[in-house]
């Protein structure tokens, strides 16, 4: 089955401890659709301004990533640009440009409103509400946030919470929109708003997903270069929806495989900029990969004597 | 197979968001003692002070510790006095007060120089290489140090490395030891000095164990109610070794549910003040709950169609 995704389509600027990149493919938006790329077919929803260099959306295509729902807008193109320091843990924005981004309202084609699994990557929840009310019973509707949003436009997350089948976000969101320090119960409350299952990520140290009467807990890979944090959430958010909609089994065990497919995909979008992993990355490697975090967190029980 | 803890048996004064305890049972080797009793039998060595409630021991003597390790000198005990904020991650420490701590010299009594396992618990690394000079070949020594122990004694530490099988320690403090910001470069480091096996904690965020040929990661269990971190630490060491002389067996195999065991202590301790849950856990718990963790990893790779 195939994929919406609504997002930003953005250049980024971005400086790590082991280099640079200017005005590099960037964006939620663009991650996940890298990403989901791999499983199924993906079509993505979006704005760019016209200095943008379509031309780099080339490699995506070619992947079969259809970009007929992303429009050109008259202004510039959604631009950020940030540092991590030496321990890779945290982004420090040192400039955004919306551009035309800050005027986007979502229109899905006709064509793409009967996408059977429906990703909202992070932008304005009132936006995200606006995409819930264009498209036609989708078997699965996920939605991700940021801190910005969860600051700003709060009651309009909870309204969208009651419209979302699964919520991804990161810890330190998950506090901030509950009012929970602790992990399981701030799920507990997102699930109590609507959504059948919450993923929270943790970056480096993993993923939970919640489900009502089950969590599931994966890593994240343990590599020994990280080369470049940005996009990792999308990229896991891809390769979860991705895995979903190419089986189109969501059982909990099917749900936990697509867990470890996500975890498996962000680690690939880190050992490079921006998407470029991503773009060389092979099934066989994911194949593996996902083979070597069973490994990493497999036990048997010990046999009674 | 019995274990030998060298270590501290201290008076905890703690605040959490949940509430305060004044001069409570703690110290490394009381929290990890209680840990391990619940698997084998264990020997403490420490000191305490003329002051210490010497009562306060029975209920470990009653689960089979022995203290005849345990020296009682003119002076005042060893104490810590820590608050934890909302957020849990780390303590802020208030006080300490080292008292006959600061002149602590380990003798380790000759019956218990042949245990076969030793856990070094965080003390000075030259007091810990003395009592490896001390002990009779034992199966397996393991270490533990701290942030204070690196900075003043980190010539001390990697030569005692050069002693012990395994180490032990946190994601900051590997981070400060080797001066690699990533642990499986930080883990390499250590291994490189020594220690076949080195296990990384990250307090709620689990705890990675590397080997020379593989990497094994447990989770934290995911608690709904933390009350207080402090000990979580040492639980895990004592659950962990426990484990080890409990069955006998170095394989990595039991390695890795040593390391699920001791997660599950460590979850226990952080449910009460002092070793509080760690004395009325049952071993039937203890394995429901390896269980669970079991349940909270384990995925099944897809079945090719």
């Amino acid at each position: 089955m195939s994929v919406l995704v609504v997002g930003s389509v953005a250049l980024d600027s971005v400086e790590t401890p082991f280099g640079k990149a200017e005005d590099v493919l960037g964006g939620s938006a663009t991650f996940f659709a890298a990403s989901a790329s791999h499983l199924t077919k993906v079509s993505v929803v979006g704005v760019v301004g016209s200095d943008f260099p379509l031309e780099q959306l080339e490699p995506l295509k070619k992947r079969g990533v259809d970009f007929s729902g992303l429009e050109q807008a008259e202004g510039n193109s959604f631009r950020w640009r940030g540092r991590y320091r030496h321990d890779l843990n945290s982004a420090e924005t040192l400039e955004t440009q919306l551009g035309v981004f800050s005027h986007f309202s979502p229109k899905i084609p006709d064509k793409l409103r009967s996408r059977p699994f429906v990703f909202l990557a992070n932008i304005d929840p009132r936006l995200q509400l606006d995409v819930v009310r264009q498209v036609a019973k989708p078997k699965l509707v996920a939605c991700d946030t940021m801190n910005f949003w969860i600051q700003s436009r709060r009651p309009d997350i909870i309204e969208l919470l009651n419209h979302v089948d699964l919520m991804t976000l990161n810890d330190g969101e998950a506090r901030q929109l509950t009012e929970k320090s602790n992990l399981v119960q701030a799920a507990q409350w997102i699930m109590a708003r609507g959504p059948r299952h919450v993923i929270i990520k943790k970056g480096e140290h993993g993923a939970f997903m919640f489900s009502s009467n089950s969590i599931f807990f994966a890593p994240a890979f343990p590599l020994e270069n990280v080369f470049d944090p940005t996009g990792a959430g999308d990229a896991f958010a891809g390769g979860f929806i991705g895995y979903l909609a190419a089986t189109g089994d969501l059982s909990e065990a099917n749900m936990r495989r697509a867990v470890i497919c996500g975890s498996a995909m962000g680690s690939f979008a880190v050992e490079r900029f921006s998407i470029d992993r991503l773009m060389t990355v092979t099934r066989p490697e994911i194949d593996q990969r996902m083979t070597e975090m069973r490994r990493l967190v497999t036990f048997e029980e010990d046999v009674p004597a």
